[in-house]
């Protein structure tokens, strides 16, 4: 028996890059989180404490800066991709890389109806990302893109069950065919390939996911996960399968009853802990092999 | 010498209100956080431990989900009145009562380009909040409102200068006639009287102070705040003064020069500590005494 | 009338100051967060955008650093006292400062038995703090310090009642004779003068503040915080006054019936929110008088 | 090709369990954060939403609690075990089942130099964990258990340099023979079998760790990590493997020339973001095949 290395990554995380274009009085902006891991044949680095392979995370961070203005900003797929392939390439023993970018959500600021050229104001619901993973370069280069939306909250206050459930001894929930849903969803969806018109698949895969979400009579929030992912796999060919992880934000009913006031679905305390988690992924019986796709991607591995 | 109680009030925080409009199939809904507390003669609770003159925090709480439905939830200022008021009443005790609300913004999820019945997504910039203070009742009754928005990021690409300040043997920094300028506002106004159109006087300050953020070309956070402040104040003879805190969340150019690259004004690092934090009060010459108008107003007091 | 600017302040907040004593192998850490923040006459900065009276929080910053240095950091209330002197008779324009600074508990890693030279690991229980107000210098320089500790999450498991309160139709807690008590205890107090021996003085503080929740029978929170205040001013002649703010950490009882089972005090559930929250002053009769010293105290003002 | 359900599991989280034992006067308590969750054949609640197979995580809720008192809190891992085999035993269409447990550490309130019997204060270092993950049940029962701990801050302010390391046209570091090595550590280690003195398992690991960290002359972080968990494999044959996630949490020298002060070492800003973070898996060349030890462990699967 010895002891030996297993796996291992390093990297810069959360760089936060403010791109600016102004090469006309109207300005464009990308607000980005962008964060990035090496792995492969680093043994040196943890066994001897020899650095010679390693390329250190001041430099990755110096690389991602310095890519926002050399490469620019589009997509921020195409941005994760880039630095993924360039990381690779410039360390000999780097085996993969992994390159994840939140984006935050700005709108411009409304004067006098129309909005402004230079002046932002941070806002909208949910946060787009991507999880970027590239094995190896050249011929033997297999690149995997997951990008997803978190924080996504949302309610219906009508048209959500729970009703028919197993039971035991330790049973005292009763059922109900009328409750509030709510969740804060995070969902991430797995990419076949990477010619996508990434922002426009987002933007309707996002509108989807609202969509559905409204529209499905739920039974339980597994049941309106999964007929939003359904939808998703049906609309969109690019995409491989999806996962989600939504706690079920409990919004209890309160008994006012006490003070003589009935109360028919009115008034709710919005409960913080605990709370239901639903992890749950909608595939197709014939999806590609992921690969390292979901390789460290937060809360789905 | 002897040892004495001071200043003292009780309360019960964070009350998480969410109530439901049912009446049509249209459901509207109102989201809020609320928080109350009552300060008198309860000197006994304190020092003899005997709790006769204290209406629980557990009573508070109920009341306080009782009242969305018997009073209602319209305009935060007016239900956290009619709260602070029926706290007071039922307190013989209290000789003031605050209640601060917090309201998150939801939207209606678009189903085919309408606004869904009953499902909601959360979302917007800047959360609207009161704090109200009322001492007495009856004929010595008097109230205070201040209302205010928190976490209203903002920022503005350029129209933002900084320089011709005093300078020690500690400075370091280089003027700039061209930097980003970012702030998390918190803005609190104080109003004069309850006769009100809350809701409008919201939406308008809101918009106002957005406009004017983009409008004023900036010598420094300063500037920017005092100028939006006193266009608040012009339009608004509701309004006696307005208080702002905002950290000037800077962003720094990186210096990309070691990569062969310019850089001018395009690529950026967001900061977080530390930061700089800029409070300032805009008032009139003639503002009417504010009371306890500020008496336990988070970061303004 | 007409618009005016009012009260006022600005400063570099959050400066994470590590400071190392390295003069023998022994090293000394101290781990600070400082927080600085100049008043008085700022007019022109706001309203014509003259920056030339202001001292740039960026100086502000460098200062610290310097200091941490040149003067060197002791206990954080000589620190921030140094720091306060200097930035007024740096700025011409400002008559008060304000200095905040949090300190971090270290303590050796223990290695066989011993505490290593130069090994550290964050812990303890509470974080000390202070908050210093300047006001002028020379000699109609008046200093204030407030100082205390923020986070000290205590609890008892018995020893604690609830009953004989007030009650109201909104009232349905039921009378107790023995509840868990807890809370995370924020509690600052107000030096009369500077010639204190500020570490002593504050572990002495925290202490008594600990035994006496220990010993207290409490009717309250307020009976508890009440009693723990007075102690603190009995045996503390350099302390005018202290303050608590003291979320009521609700333990409920959980309800094990419906499984057979009693649960006589045993298992209980930690709650988020509501919380209560209650807040308090303990002072003398003859405080002297306090100016400015809780300007701007966080939680406190 | 046909849409399906993939992965999926369900359960309740952060159930905030407080266990008082009373039986003498000297009271002892154990501070849960408890969540778990099931996987297996739920098709039919996700696809046409029939709920009948599944137990709710209410139901889930209500179990913890119970067993708090019917099973008592022993080790953590102990606890975590007994609820994982009970969801399996109750639910027919479970396959596996994973409960995590977070414990925090509270110390005996000191009074006159000895501890109290019924009053604590909440401290000390890093945050004690497991994730037990068991599949099926009777003969083909597997249980795995990874125990942990987070947020252990840790720092040595010499001993420490990073040197040597693979350079690009991006690189600006230079190199350094001392500099302040932190991070706030996360480690998690899997064990082989159950049959284990978990208590003195976790305090010896712990302690191993911090030593192990003083003692090491870093070249790198992963240099640091990789010494700790290969002595930690050697001194504990139940462990099988150990991983870790290490924000590398920088600390850079401020440069004090500007103001005529050398800065040999003395005087640093501790910074947020971005950070270095290394993860690292120590293990044996014969280690046991994982299973699912690691399925859903936060941070490293």
């Amino acid at each position: 028996m010895s002891i030996v290395l297993g796996s291992n990554q390093y990297g810069k995380s959360e760089n936060r890059v403010f791109r600016v274009y102004r090469d006309t009085a109207r300005h464009e902006i990308r607000d980005l989180n962008v964060s990035s891991a090496l792995r492969g044949r680093f043994d040196d680095a943890h066994v001897t404490g020899d650095q010679s392979a390693v390329l250190p995370t001041d430099t990755q961070k110096n690389t991602i800066f310095a890519f926002a203005k050399q490469h620019g900003v589009g997509a921020i797929e195409d941005f994760a991709l880039a630095l993924a392939d360039h990381f690779i390439n410039q360390t000999p023993a780097a085996e993969g890389a992994r390159v994840e970018v939140e984006e935050y959500h700005w709108d411009r600021i409304q004067v006098d109806g129309t909005g402004h050229d230079h002046s932002f104001v941070r806002g909208g619901s949910g946060t787009r990302n991507t999880v970027v993973n590239v094995d190896g370069s050249g011929s033997d280069r297999r690149a995997h893109v997951v990008s997803g939306i978190s924080d996504l909250t949302i309610a219906k206050t009508t048209g959500s069950e729970f009703q028919g459930f197993l039971t035991d001894e330790y049973t005292t929930l009763p059922e109900t065919d009328d409750r509030i849903l709510a969740t804060a969803l995070v969902a991430r969806w797995r990419y076949d390939g990477t010619d996508i018109a990434w922002d426009k698949s987002f933007d309707d895969i996002k509108a989807t996911l609202l969509q559905r979400f409204a529209e499905i009579h739920s039974h339980a929030l597994q049941e309106s996960l999964y007929g939003m992912g359904a939808t998703v796999l049906e609309q969109h060919p690019e995409v491989a399968e999806i996962r989600f992880s939504a706690p079920n934000k409990h919004h209890f009913l309160v008994d006012l009853s006490p003070f003589g006031t009935e109360n028919p679905g009115e008034v709710f305390i919005a409960a913080d802990r605990p709370y239901g988690l639903i992890e749950t992924t909608v595939t197709r019986d014939d999806a590609t092999d992921p690969g390292s796709a979901w390789h460290a991607v937060p809360g789905f591995c």
